[in-house]
Formats: structure tokens, sequence, C-alpha cells
């Protein structure tokens, strides 16, 4: 139950590391922590001042220019949130003395009211003592300087204030997506609505909405109604309610594009239609994850008709210009099994799978540009004969990307960016879409338009899912955003936090949503030692959850490994500070703090192992408990080492690396994150 | 930052008094555990037996009898519950082999689908080794028996299962009641939603749904669009919303009464119609809290023509039986200053204002009764002439309902259930409607229905609102649902925590949102210290917080003050502590235990002081930290002679006392649970 000192503990290594005794990169940290506060993504371009615009209750907004309701909106949305933080009541009115308000919003044009690709996300803020002036070319420039000016604000014992600044800004790429997976596991409104806002906030321009799937075919058709019917569980979302999301996310500047995946990942589609698929069927709605069968017959007149049909009731209602066709992971099996499939390739001069989706595609494209559309499609699509004005989306990376862009493709990332892999936000940051070293000539650069962050949803519920997206996708923001040049891991993860943490005003839930699943899992006991433990382990990486602990797409996601999330915190503190402490030398002056925090470890593992016989839940994980204890017993005879400054004998080392060896295995899909920090303190006892 | 101690330490505390080494009530409280279990409310009647039902992952529920679609749909999301806390997956479908079924549930009728006062909602469940049997005469009955059973789940190293029990249950009284005022601060449709889901599991059955207020006019009318329109900002539900709820509601088993406020209260009615207020206007939305001069003429007949109209449309939205027309707080100052009507009430022999509103009741209860509708009002409506067929809603307590029984009218009570008034649970626990020793009749009796817990929303956002029901309301429920004989208060607190807490897997926020509001008034700093801090304080009680920190309903309910709840744990805990250890003259034993508290108190104290230096947001509640570190300075004092077994000076306590006294008084609405129990101790330290 002692899991305060730990975090005590590791918060002073925390501070120790930033502010000063410890680090030889203290200076930098300083510089950067100071020219980037709280921003995130960073912007392109700010200079700081001197002064600060002080914040009190009068606080006023003006507009000037060309001003539209949705940014009326943007702006009365933002100053409930500036309210939320100082407690103060604003004015619900716009003032109508420009030069004395306190915010001045000045938009040279609305811009689309629907946003497109290429929209102007511009902006320049300049505050002063007296006055914050916002300039933007369009509405959606100005929704971007919004959130950076919210983030400005600060608060000191002289109240809250935005610093004096100079902000020139633009997005480095136009395409800055999230794709979210309604169809594996469906998410209701609320879901989207405050992932649409939390989008907004970091400055993400693209919802990418996966709507069908093996899984689930979640979009009502008024045309086909037998599709999200029988496709569904009855889980889908009406059209009342997809406009509702485009006009939330164009109130917000970000597109909409849906997703239909084809010809593969198609079983939903099948349930109803039996008589479009390359084998007979009949077809159930899929419950596992993976790879199916399942897949349209391009050969099939019938097919064709149908998807004109889809295809135009769709165009209608989304009214973004790109549709993702999907694309992906079509194995051929169907293909190749069936006579007439075979024939029919053979007869048209179809040399393999690979030509046949693409003779697929050319036929939806049709339909598509029929409907004013522009294809969008998984890497899978790019073959010899696509025509290039279709979007190459990359799961394979950024060589990928590059050959595409070569050949006159337009496309965009996503390969480095899979948040539901389960890696750590240091890892997608440091993925470009546009390598520093890209051999892309100035033209074919512009091809690459940005990337996209993907929220498969095998293993999220509307209750984790925002724990598996706002962990990290700010960096993954700002990546898309800010200058190739903004890439210092650790101040990303100083200014990940902080902006993370703020997202809950929007209601997110990725924060407040742990402890209720631990509290679930502790069968009405104290959490106390749960949060030690949650804070030190991570789910599995990559696919490897399904092989190490099977579920189906309806089993409950309320275990340990969905209440602990990627970049588990005390982890990611402990690491630093071991880090810092070898690196420097400083172990024998460390040790109380690592003596205090591996006495917590010991206490609270044996105190796990007594919560867990009253937890059934938490069974699967029990050799955790143990675990967790050996880690702390381990760190306290290292450190008794490292305190008298005696050296450890080598059987003592391997016994210990022996141990954590097994320590550091998965159990119930879980692993301890802080091992490899745990050989380094080992090792250190062997003396210099 | 040492509050975990804080909280070791009264864990320790709590559980000593509990389980043995203090209280003299042990043997009774242990069987009150063991009798009552985590049941809330109790049931009827409850005869333990000897074996239990293992839960595993082949768990089958089939069903019996007349089994209409609301019965199956609850029955999934029981099931989904179950599968939530036992991280089993569970077939979806219903088993066809009733004798095998692990939980068969047989019902002999379905009932009515939309409920009505005075549905059968009893049940038996009789929980064996091989099967747990739910039997009840309708749905409802069935849906009430679920809960019963989800809240049976237990779990220890041998797994989940269900305790043998033979169970039999029914309501004390039939109108068990939620009031949600949507009017003052409009609350959107996932806070009632999750909010009905809540009443459910509670055994609740009517939500009592507060639609107009002089702050606002929250239902859509399609004939009188004005009234919304105008009087609403924006904020109010569609036809369509009203009717999901309606449907949400009566799947649940909940009957959904609207309440229409008038004559008084009536501001926002008459922003757009000022000609049928009772003086000219013209009228804004009110944006104070407290009562407000707006009343509609009831001598105008044209403020007939448009509630008819309205009540009318109303009257097919809503299918309950009983529309609520308020009736309270009309101070009849528009009638006394206006010569028209008080022309009338000569004209028309009207002696006063009383009879005035018995007059306008008489004319809504045309409009009603010709709809079909019984009539519902607060307390004010109960006047000589008022006819029998109305039902009184008596906010000013048990006399007046029981005055108004003995005259023939039914009643329903809410005087001592304001949980807006943020008093804590054993306030509420102990108000019966039907006090033992009324001298009512039996034939009288029966016209006490039930009572209703208000949630009137002055001072609540969808982020707070349920951390005012949830802290408290199960109590209520209990209340109005078991035996007057079950009122033991400490034993209601534990089983309170536990099943509140459980109200998380349905959505509920109560607990998991009091850490947003904390991390976002700490401006990005670690909350350790203010979480010790808000488990010691609460908002003042009754209607002081407008008094001593007035607010709008436009302000941001952000501040400490919301973040803070009724029933502070770490107070009521450290009450009961203190209280035993005095009691029992066990000072000096746990001395040790009160000093590690005391210094937490003051650690945290200290710290909160250079965390509150940089939260701007805190700064009105500065005076609290100063105030935490004496108390926790008083406190070692304290204990030094208590460990010493020195006796004080009576000059040394009156210092302390008055210090206390000091730390007692609120400070940004914001009051220390704890000084009561100080000043005993203190005073302990007189010597015996």
């Amino acid at each position: 139950m002692l899991n305060i000192f730990t975090k005590i503990i590791i918060v002073i290594a925390l501070l120790a590391t930033f502010l000063g005794t410890i680090s030889s990169q203290e200076k930098d940290l300083n510089t950067l922590q100071t020219a980037r506060r709280n921003l995130m993504p960073v912007p392109a371009n700010v200079s700081w001042k001197n002064g600060r615009l002080p914040v009190t209750k009068t606080f006023a907004v003006a507009v000037a220019g060309k001003t539209d309701e949705r940014l009326k909106s943007y702006i009365f949305r933002v100053m409930r949130r500036l309210e939320g933080r100082t407690i103060f009541e604003f004015s619900r009115d716009l003032s109508n003395d420009p030069a004395n308000a306190q915010l001045l919003i000045e938009t040279a044009s609305t811009g689309n009211a629907i946003p497109q690709l290429g929209d102007d996300e511009s902006y320049n803020l300049e505050i002063t003592e007296k006055q914050a002036k916002l300039t933007a070319p369009t509405t959606v420039g100005a929704m971007r300087g919004l959130e950076t000016f919210l983030q400005l604000l600060e608060g000191d014992a002289g109240g809250f204030y935005f610093p004096a600044v100079s902000v020139s800004d633009k997005p480095r790429f136009p395409w800055r997506g999230l794709m979210i997976d309604s169809a594996r596991h469906f998410q209701p409104m609320e879901v989207l609505r405050r992932n649409l806002d939390a989008m907004a906030a970091v400055k993400l321009n693209v919802l990418h909405w996966h709507l069908t799937e093996d899984q689930g075919f979640r979009v009502e058709t008024k045309k086909l109604p037998e599709l999200h019917l029988q496709g569904s569980d009855g889980l889908f979302y009406t059209q009342t309610e997809i406009r509702e999301i485009i006009k939330f996310a164009a109130d917000r500047g970000i597109r909409v594009m849906p997703e239909f995946d084809m010809p593969g990942h198609a079983t939903a589609w099948v349930v109803s239609h039996p008589e479009i698929a390359s084998a007979p069927g009949p077809y159930q709605i899929e419950r596992q994850p993976g790879i199916f069968d399942p897949t349209l017959d391009p050969t099939n007149e019938k097919t064709y008709k149908l998807l004109e049909v889809f295809f135009t009731e769709m165009s209608a209602l989304f009214p973004d210009k790109y549709m993702h066709i999907g694309g992906d992971e079509n194995e051929g099996k169907q293909w190749n099994a069936n006579a007439k499939i075979q024939a029919f390739m053979k007869a048209n001069n179809i040399k393999d799978n690979h030509a046949l989706q693409t003779y697929f595609n050319k036929r939806l494209l049709k339909f598509l540009e029929k409907n004013g559309k522009i294809m969008m499609g998984w890497d899978e699509i790019f073959q010899p004969d696509l025509p290039k004005n279709v979007v190459i989306h990359s799961w394979r990376g950024q060589k990928a990307l590059a050959e595409a862009a070569k050949q006159g493709y337009t496309g965009v990332l996503s390969n480095g960016y899979y948040i539901d892999l389960m890696f750590p936000a240091s890892q997608h940051y440091v993925v470009d879409p546009l390598p520093a070293d890209t051999t892309l000539t100035a033209e074919e650069q512009k091809r690459i338009l940005g990337g996209e962050a993907t929220m498969w949803s095998e293993w999220v519920s509307p209750e984790t899912i925002d724990s598996r997206i706002w962990t990290r996708t700010a960096a993954i923001a700002e990546r898309f955003w800010s200058p190739q040049a903004v890439n210092d891991v650790d101040d990303m993860y100083r200014r990940l936090e902080i902006i993370s943490s703020q997202l809950e005003e929007l209601g997110l839930t990725h924060r407040r949503n742990q402890d209720v699943l631990l509290r679930r899992l502790a069968n009405n006991q104290n959490i106390f030692a749960l949060q030690t433990l949650v804070g030190l382990i991570e789910p599995v990486k990559e696919y490897r959850r399904y092989q190490v602990r099977p579920q189906t797409m309806l089993s409950p996601l309320t275990g340990l490994i969905d209440a602990a999330q990627a970049d588990a915190i005390g982890a990611r503190r402990f690491n630093m500070f071991v880090k810092s402490v070898v690196t420097s030398n400083i172990e024998k002056q460390q040790a109380p703090a690592l003596k205090a925090l591996f006495n917590d470890w010991k206490g609270d593992g044996m105190r796990l192992k007594i919560l867990i016989e009253n937890a059934p839940a938490l069974t699967e994980a029990k050799q955790l408990a143990p675990d967790l204890q050996s880690l702390g017993e381990i760190g306290l005879e290292t450190v008794e080492f490292l305190q008298t400054g005696k050296t450890s004998s080598a059987e003592w080392r391997d016994a210990k690396l022996k141990s954590l060896a097994e320590i550091g295995k998965q159990k119930a899909g879980l692993e301890f994150q802080v091992v490899e920090s745990m050989k380094l303190l080992v090792n250190a006892t062997a003396g210099n």
C-alpha cells in the first residue's frame, strides 16, 4: 500500500533529473522547456517576449474580418474551457471593442464550411501585455490558433496569464489523421465526439472512420438495409448520427473519410449477400480477430451492381472528397478455389490475384469518380495499372510510400503509427512520413500528404479506447504538424503528460478510467498496491496479445491487461531515473531513494498476493505479485552493494540476472517494463 | 504528499473498528455484515444457506414462463456486467436447458410494457449449489431480482460464486424516485441514461424529470416551439430524445414523470410569452439561483389557452399517468401588484393568493384529466378545495404529508432527501416517509406512496452531477425499498461504499471525476496533497454555498467546492476512528497511528501551500493549506499528551479549541469535517 513512496521518490528523482543535480543536458533541457513550454504540437515559429497578458474575470474576446458560426461556436467552447481552468465566469457575448478586448481574432475568410484537404490552417498569434491577437486566413486556421492559445495559459502566485509571444504557425503535412475502427468493436457516439474534440485540441484534421469489417457492418444504408441489419448485431450508426458526426467534425476543422474495406475483410457484407462472395457461404459475423477468407467476387456483375448502389448512397452521405476502399490483406484463398473466378482470369488475361484486385479496384473507381470521389486504399492496391488519381495508404512503411510517390501517387503513412500495438510514444514519435534522408525530389515530396495514427479496435471497448489513443497520439500529432527538427524525446514526454491530461476537460477518459478498471478487478478491495503494479507493467506488444491470451470480439475487456497502458508511467520514470543514476555514477548518492522504492515494491508485492486471493479476476495475473516482490528484493540486495561500495560476485549477478529474465517474461499478457533497468543496476554492483 | 499514510492508517483503524480489537458491537456488526453482505437495498426477507453456486465460463441462463424483449435485454446487460466483473466470456444465447442452466428466470407475466405505479415488483430468488432460480410475477420483478443477484456475486481463492440463499423480496413503497433538475443546469442524454442505469441498480422506479424553471425551458414543443427556442439557450431535449429516455427507462422498469413548474418558477415560459405573465415584462432567462417574481397570470384566459395546448401535447408525449405541475414557491408578488388580478380575485370571491393558486390548479386539472392524467404538485398546492385526486409532493416534511393523507390525499416525501444540500447519507437514511411512530391508520398509511431524492441542479454540471447523486442515493433507495427495521448506519456506509463503487461499471462518474477536477485545479502539478485535503473537507450545507461564494447558472463548476463531496471519506473514517478510540479509552494504544496521520496532515498542508502558489484556481481556498497544517500540528501536540499519559492544561486546551473553531469556519465554501473529532481528542488530554 505504500506506493505513494514510489511516486514521491520517482517524482523527486525526476525533478533531480530535470532540474539539475544530475544531468549534463541540464541547460539544453531547460532551454527546451522554456522554448516549448506546454505546447504540443510545437508551432513552426515561436518567439518569446517579455511580459504577460493577465487573465481576469473581465477577459473579453472580439472578432474582426469574416466570422462564421463555426468560429463563434469554437470561441464559445474555448472560453468555457478557459473558464473551467480559471474558475472565472466570462461574458458569453463577444466584445464590441476590438481595441480593448484581451483576445482579438481576425479571419480573412471563412474558408470551406466542410473542411477539405489542403485548407489553409495557418495562423499568427501575437500576445502582448495588452492583447492577444490571433489572425488567420480561414476559420480553421483560427481554430488551430485558439488551441495554441489555450495551451499557452499559465498560472503562478500572480494569477493566470498568457506569456507574451509571437507565433507564426502552419502544419508540415496537410493530412493528419486518426483512424478509428468502429467495426471490430462498435464505438458509441460519445466516444467519437470526445475523440474529435481531442483531435482538434492537438490539431489533427482527418477522422478516418473504419466502418466495415469481417466483424461488423456499422453504417446504415437506406438502399440496402440488410447490410447493416444483418451485419452489425444492431450496433451501427444511423445516417442521422453519421451526419451529426460529420457536422461535429467540420465544426472542429476535421474531415471525415469513411472506409469500406473490400474485397477482403468482407464477412459482414456477405452475411446478407452471400451471392457476391467468392465462395457459397452461408456466412456469420466473424467473432475472432485475424485475416479471414470471405472475399467479394470481382467476376460477378451482381457485386458491382450492389456496390454501385452502395457507393452512390455513401457518396451522398459523406461529403469528403476521399473515400477509402481498404483493399488490405486479401489473401485470395476464395479466389484460388473458385473455378469460375479462375476461368474469368484466364479469359480476361488477368495474370494473378493482384491484377484481379486491380481490375476490381478500377471498377470501383468508376463508381467513385462518377460521384466525384477520390479513391484511397491500403498499400496492396498499389499495383501496376493503378490509375494515378488514387491515394496510397501505407501500412507497410516509408519505402513503399516513397516508391509510390516516385511513380506519381500521393500517399499517407500509417506504418509506425499503429497505436493498437502498445508501443511507447517515443517509438511512434521518431517515425517521419518524410524522413530527413529522403531521396524524393521536392515535387515527389509534396505527394507525401501526411500520416494517420490507427486505432484498430480488436481489443478496445468504449471504456478503454481513450487509454489506447490519448496516452500517445498527441506526440504523433506533433510529428505530423511540427517541423522535422522538433524531435527531443524527453521534452516530448514532458509536454505529452501535460497535454494528454488537459484533454480530460473534453471528457476523455484515458486517465480516469484506469482506476475504475482496477477497482472492479480488486473486487471491493483497496487498489493502492494494484496501482503500483499497473504503473510498472504494460500489455505485450504487436500482435502477441491474442497469441498469449486469446479472446474474441465478444469477450469482456476488463482484465488487468485492459487496465494496463502503453508507456506505463511508473516504469518510464524509474527507467529515466536509473539511467541517469547509472550514467552519472551516483548510485551511492541515490541509494536511499532506491531503497525506499524497492521496499515499496516488495511490500506491495506481498500485499498483492493477499489481494489476489480475494479477487478472482486477477488470478490469471497472480504471478505478477511475487514477481513484484522479487523485484523489490533484488533491488534491495543491489542497493546494499551500491550503498556500501562493495562489489558483488559474478555468481550473485548471474543468479539475479536469471531471476530478472524470468520476471521479464509475460504473464497474462503483461510484461514488467523495469527489467532492463534492474539489470543495469545489478551490473553496476560489479564496480567500475 | 504522504496522504497514503492517511489512507493506510485509517483503513487499519477501520478494520480494527469492524473486526474486533475495539468495538463492543463487534458481534452485531459481524452479524449484520454477514446477513446483509453487499446487498443494497436489503431485501425484505433473506435466509442464508450453506454452499455456493460457482461461476465459470460455462455459466448459462435460461428463461421460462412469459418472457418479453425487455427482460431478454435486461438479462443480456446483466450478463455483460457479470462478464465485466469476472472476465469470463459467457454465451450470448439463452440456454435451452432450463434444468441445467446456472440461472433460471421464470416470469408469470410480462406486466406493463410502460411501467405504472403499483406494478408488482416482487421476486423470489433461490440459490443452491446447482442453480439460481429467480421467479417473479412480472418482468419488472425479474429486473429487481437480477440486480439483487448481481449484488450477491462474491469471489475468493476458490473463484467467483453466488452464496446459497433464499430471498423473498418486494418494495416497502411503490413510489421510489429520483428527481433530476435538467432546467437549472441542462444535463445531456448520457447523464440521464447512466443515471437511469444506476437507478435500476438500486431499485428506484421513478425518474421525476424537472423540465421547466426560471433558468430554462428544456422540452421541445412542436405546437409552441417559441417556448423552448427562446427559453433554453438551445439546450433542450427534442421529442425524439424524450421518447428515447422514456423507452430507456421503461426497459429498466422506471417510470418517467415530467414536471412543468407553474405558476411560479416560470421565467423561461414568459421569455417568449410575456402576455401570460402577471407583469408586463419583457423577460430574460434567469441566470441567478433563488426565487423569482415572474408568475403566470391565472386570471388571463390566454394563459389557459396556451397551457391547454401545451398539456395536451405533453400528455401525448409522456405516457406516465402522473404529471407534476410544480406549484412551489409562488410568493405572489406579481399577483399582489397587479390591479387586474386583484379585481378578478374580488369579483370571484377568491380570498387570497393560495386560493387563487388553487383556482389556477383546478383549471389545469381539467386539461390533465381530459388527457387522462393525475396531477401532482409540491406542498403548496395542498389547499382547501383541492380535489382529492391530486398527489401531494412534500418538500416540507412528514407532518405535512401525514396531514394530507389524513384528508384523503396520496403523497410522496422529498423533505429529508434533498441531496443537493450536501448532507451526509446518514442524515437522509434516518428519514422515513412513514415513521415508526406514525398515527396514521392503515388505510391512511397506504396513501404515503413513497419518496424521491431531489437533485436540484443549481450547482451541478454533467461533470459533477453523479458525485452529488451517487455518493448517497443508494442509501435513500434502501430507505424506500427495504423494511423499516433496516436502519444500521454503520452497516449502511459499509455497503454504500461497495454498491456506489459498483455503479462505475454502468458509466457513473462520481468516483472517477474527482481526480479529474483536482488535476485541472492543480495546474499540472501532482495532486497527492490535494487528495488528502479533499478527503477531509465538504461543501457548506443547505443553501449557504450561494451566500458565501456567489455564482450564476453560467459559472464554471470546476472549483475545489465542486471537487469536494458530501460524506468526505477521509473525514468520515477519521471521525469513526476517533470516536472508537475515545469511547474505548485506547488513546495511548492508538497514538502511533494518530501521530503518523497528523504528520501527514502537517506535511500535506505545507506542500499544499506551495502547490497553491502555482495553481491560481485554488487561491480562494488557500487558507485551507495552513489550516490542514495546523490540524496536523494540533494533532501532534495532542498525541504527545495521549502517548505520555500527561494531562494538558486548561489554557492549552482553550487555545487549541479556539484554533479549531477558526479552522472549522468555512473558506471558499468548504468546511473541514474533522474539527469535532479533533476537539474530542483535545479534550481527552484533560485526563479522566
